[in-house]
């Protein structure tokens, strides 16, 4: 590994460490602007895939009107794959907590983000970003991407 | 970016970590040695601020001594900005799980350290922390900052 | 600190990422690849050590076996030491949630891993691990290791 490549790893982090805060600032415009403009995102089997920057800014904005009075997203255990110098895939661990609007019990979800990235001349953007998770407590979803787990 | 910038976000990782193993391990007096000695701390609205490494010692301290049985500070999503090579500014989330001296079921914490650094002649010191909070459960305070969630 | 220790830090940190994730993904042969053939793993004070990769795999499939339903080890605060080029002490910090076979409720850990590593021809391997808690919530253990807080 270079230091060109510790760059990018950085990069990559800063980039999953920004969609986390300006989730939790209610941000959506912020959140999509990290995407390219034809990112895809599955947040789980019970909605349709995302497309798009500006979908993925209304699908977040709906859920931050709708549902979530604060939310707090902690990723961890940050594994990143270059395919070339541009694109890299990663597999994040999330610990997310999250307040209700409607006054339900705080909902915790242990979670994986599967990631792909892409170099644009803007700079790294997520391409694809699916969910998964190992487990949850009071959250207000069900159904939800299993980890792969045997 | 230059390794002489990823060597010093390495260095105020370590003492951000620091921190919280001095914390845990109810080592008021290492927590004190990693700031200025014109540190200004802002734990909460409902606290004056704690000025000088002597006073954060002591306030660190009493609550160690009169609060908590134990403690730990779980950080994450620790973004840092460089003003100059000898001062930073940090946002580093914190999940932060605590138990009770007087048998309350145990605190949660997700909340948010943000912090100004500056680089001494004996290295990196912290020269700011002020804590806010997405949120909370079953803590023993009430009146934390807000996060600046819109 | 120089490039070449920062690669063999960021190696170290998959160590300990890949640890979580084949524990997580139930797979105990790729969690005992990680060690040296000759390490010792202490989870406990009312387990004997374990000895050797082999012996690791056993002691990790069987609590998967009979135990885990599912389990997610989240790691942050990595404090590593390098005792020259080829070995290295770790202080991690671990939040683990797990759900159980037998329906009891889910249990959370919040505990710190205590790692020896070295670096073999194959590459960096766990050549000792020690487990020790804070605290825990409704988890299957009560004797553990103190994190040594006076």
């Amino acid at each position: 590994m270079t230091l060109e490549e510790l760059l990018a790893r950085h990069e990559l982090e800063e980039l999953i460490f920004a969609y986390c805060r300006h989730f939790d600032l209610n941000e959506p415009e912020r959140v999509a602007a990290l995407f390219t403009d034809d990112a895809v995102v599955d947040y789980g089997p019970e909605f349709p895939d995302v497309v798009g920057a500006a979908a993925i800014e209304d699908a977040v904005a709906g859920g931050l009107d709708r549902i979530f009075a604060a939310t707090s997203h902690h990723v961890s255990n940050i594994q990143l794959e270059f395919d070339g110098p541009d694109a890299a895939t990663g597999q994040t661990y999330l610990y997310a907590w999250h307040r209700y609007r409607d006054g339900s019990p705080d909902g915790e979800l242990w979670g994986r983000y599967e990631h792909r990235f892409r170099r644009t001349a803007a700079g790294w953007r997520i391409s694809s970003l699916r969910l998964t998770a190992a487990g949850s407590r009071d959250f207000h979803r069900s159904a939800m991407h299993p980890t792969g787990r045997r």
